[in-house]
């Protein structure tokens, strides 16, 4: 229902006038994220300061039965943060304080808007950071991180955000508070914590957390591994696995994405090499570089071309610095870029690739890889025209296929970016009736009226109230495919 | 309510009469498990050999509204398989095939009776092991691990049982089978699998799980240092965590459990030492003697009387049969064992052994600790005689002391142990009423009628069914206090 003009005032006095926002034009901001495919503008959007805060806001909506939609920086790949029109946007981003760093119990309690990176930032001095390291970390809420249980190239070693989360505070669809786990590292009772990480906001809004800090290791070793082959480079990958490695981090970028990184950002990677390897070990000094020995041969094994150490710190930093900012270097080549998540057995990494080969060819579509390659996370870039209602379909056709692949093959429809209302109707690919169910189920208890963030993962007739951007009007420019870091009042 | 002849005759068919067991003095030996303070005996024990079979059994108890508890070896130390007389136990005992190993994805699907070491035992062959290691694995069911989350000395570096588990097979308290989560490694939608696991069958009876397996290290050390100073023992374990170093197991035993373990086991402990440590680490080869070298010196810098390479893999497998049988040796020594489990920030080891000792002389009652110190995941070991009220009372007040002082300092009253039906008046030390609230509601989701495992984590009013055995007859001889492996029938 649309929200009064007293309740506005209310919110003001509440809030501060600057922090609720309800004009067209400055809502404008906050009708889409960082998946293409979908916008829709919110009624209203909020920015409380704390949990009691935000607490006495969504106790008022929910007696009006509006809907929220939580938001941290809006990163998210998949549509989790687009408002139907009849909802209001609830913005972490002035929740951003760290409330509390505990290295005995090695661990830190922040707000929800807190972003990711500066956890590590603010321990580093101590020998400690925030493990999960999702690319867009230097931009995304920790808040955001819970909601999609995000991943990172770290992952591979380190788990993603659900190993981290200790405990969480929650502003539940009512209002009420609620507070579960705590600084121990062992769940009591039944475990509450992991019911919300991962729940992309649909049980309540996450407001603060309790997130595990862990050691710096003393040494990292980085490589950058490039292949003639995409196959060499997919096989070495299932061949260190397979040796009982388990690096840091195994990434892998193919030619099309190693050729817009390069225009990018001058790394000096070989744009005529079909993929590269970004290998990266740690650990103690003592034995590091006889493991790395290892890892050279594996890929010496496959026909690697070069090895490059990057082995000063300064180094080290810009080739991740390449690799994480793929996304934004391959928003200068296409009007639209579709990121799609999924994963496969690791032994299944070679069939894939060539699977997605086959699918760009079919569909005449570029597809460009970059992704998690130790974990069988997989990332096919779409590069399209989101405005051309005809290639919007092919895109969704491929990624269709490609999706039931990945389950064919005993793997996933999402490794680390979520369902929201992207991959709604590839569920039913995982799961039988009785598993959507339960799921729904579990809503339905936090959530009865569908009011915290309706309509992703689970479906609903407010499906209607966002509508894709190839129905109604041009796509924007392609500078505005990455996710903008949105002007905050303060 | 009763349960009729005719519903037995019914299970008799579906199970066979000789998996349906009804007279007293066969339904004797599943009247308690290794929680020495309560009995109770069920109506009748049941053993399915599949889901399906499962299935059918509790949809026609769900009919008449009869609670089921599920039960595995009966090893539970908090009392989790304790059966109301109104209940009807279910036994996973004939439910124990490996359904499938898959090395490519590194998982095995096994049946809920399965013995948890028998998984490690059947993949050590291709190099994997299931790391999740209870003391009890010899014994224990990998169903009653997922129910409690089980730990083990080797969760320091490995995780508990909720990192290893990817999918699980439930029956709901109505009969429904639910299958949640699947073999890849990343949860999708809301994470289900989570919410099973560690919920001690109050939410349904688990009766397959898809559980990871982790390679096993190529190289092994395992130092015992035996320290003349309790106080100087502690130190050293929060010396070598602060140092950054992650042992793959860091367990401690006081100077009552070497002795009686000594009597019992003849492995050479020292009997005059305070404390000796064990501590492993695991990895590849290379580099580890020099991270064995830092271990040591911590050691030292500790004035350990002495460093004790367990070099062969024999005498590594007899130090571990000492630390893990430790439980069986305490049971020589007096009437009634009970194990306390709670947790402390590891820095407050040294700390909460001296308030330990303390304890020990307030309430006149002998304490052995024997625990995963590198968890600081503390197991003060009752010796006592349970025939007596005022000794029973004295235990548990001191518990209640114990466990106090264990939240006070940021820790937990239950590390892997569970909550049973032990430890349901200890948590309003850790949760407020809304928190408890809503663990409750969850409850009520999946079991509103309370069918699953009444009294274990919830309290309800069955609790007057399970008779506290200081009230009404003397305790069980010392041989039977140690978890029995039960005569089963095939």
């Amino acid at each position: 229902m649309a929200i009064s003009s007293s309740l506005i005032r209310e919110f003001r006095t509440i809030c501060g006038a600057r922090h609720v926002l309800h004009h067209r034009d400055e809502l404008l901001v906050y009708e889409s994220d960082a998946y293409p495919l979908a916008r829709s503008l919110p009624q209203l959007v909020i920015f409380p300061t704390s949990t009691e805060v935000a607490a006495q806001l969504i106790q008022r909506l929910y007696r009006e039965k509006i809907p929220i939609v939580p938001r941290g920086s809006g990163t998210s790949l998949a549509g989790g943060c687009l408002c139907p029109d009849d909802a209001v946007c609830i913005s972490t981003v002035r929740m951003n304080r760290i409330l509390e760093i505990d290295l005995d119990q090695e661990c830190a309690a922040v707000e929800a808007g807190v972003i990711s990176q500066s956890i590590s930032s603010v321990v580093a001095g101590h020998g400690y950071h925030y493990a999960p390291d999702p690319s867009s970390q230097t931009t995304c809420t920790i808040g955001g991180n819970i909601a999609n249980n995000a991943g990172g190239p770290h992952t591979l070693k380190y788990g993603v955000t659900s190993n981290h989360i200790l405990g969480l505070t929650v502003v539940l669809p009512d209002g009420e508070i609620l507070r579960v786990g705590n600084k121990a590292p062992f769940a009591t009772g039944v475990d509450l914590t992991r019911i919300f990480v991962g729940s992309e906001g649909t049980l309540g809004l996450v407001t603060e957390a309790i997130v595990k800090l862990t050691r710096l290791p003393s040494t990292v070793r980085t490589v950058l591994a490039v292949f003639d082959r995409l196959d060499d480079a997919t096989q070495t990958v299932t061949d260190i696995i397979a040796a009982g490695i388990i690096p840091a981090a195994l990434e892998m970028m193919d030619q099309a994405v190693i050729r817009l990184v390069e225009q990018a950002y001058h790394y000096g990677l070989p744009t005529d090499a079909e993929a590269v390897l970004i290998i990266e070990l740690d650990g103690l000094e003592a034995g590091i570089d006889r493991l790395l020995q290892q890892v050279l041969e594996h890929c010496r094994a496959r026909c690697a071309r070069s090895l490059d150490l990057a082995s000063d710190p300064q180094k080290r930093m810009l080739l991740w610095k390449a690799r994480k900012s793929a996304f934004g270097a391959l928003g200068r080549s296409a009007p639209t870029v579709l990121v799609e998540d999924g994963v496969v057995p690791r032994s299944q990494l070679p069939h894939i690739l060539r699977f997605i080969r086959g699918i760009s060819r079919k569909y005449d579509l570029p597809i460009a890889n970059n992704f998690h390659a130790g974990d069988g996370n997989i990332h096919p870039n779409f590069l399209f025209d989101g405005s051309d209602p005809q290639q919007v379909a092919r895109v969704q056709q491929a990624g269709d296929e490609i999706l039931a692949e990945c389950v064919r093959l005993g793997g996933s429809i999402t490794g680390e970016h979520g369902v929201g209302i992207e991959k709604i109707r590839h569920l039913p690919l995982m799961f039988n009736d009785a598993d959507l169910a339960a799921q729904q189920r579990l809503r339905d208890l936090f959530d009865p009226h569908h009011l915290a963030n309706p309509n992703k993962i689970f479906s609903s007739s407010m499906n209607a109230a966002v509508t894709t951007t190839a129905d109604n009007r041009a796509d924007r420019s392609p500078s505005e495919q990455a996710p903008i870091p949105e002007s905050v009042p303060t």
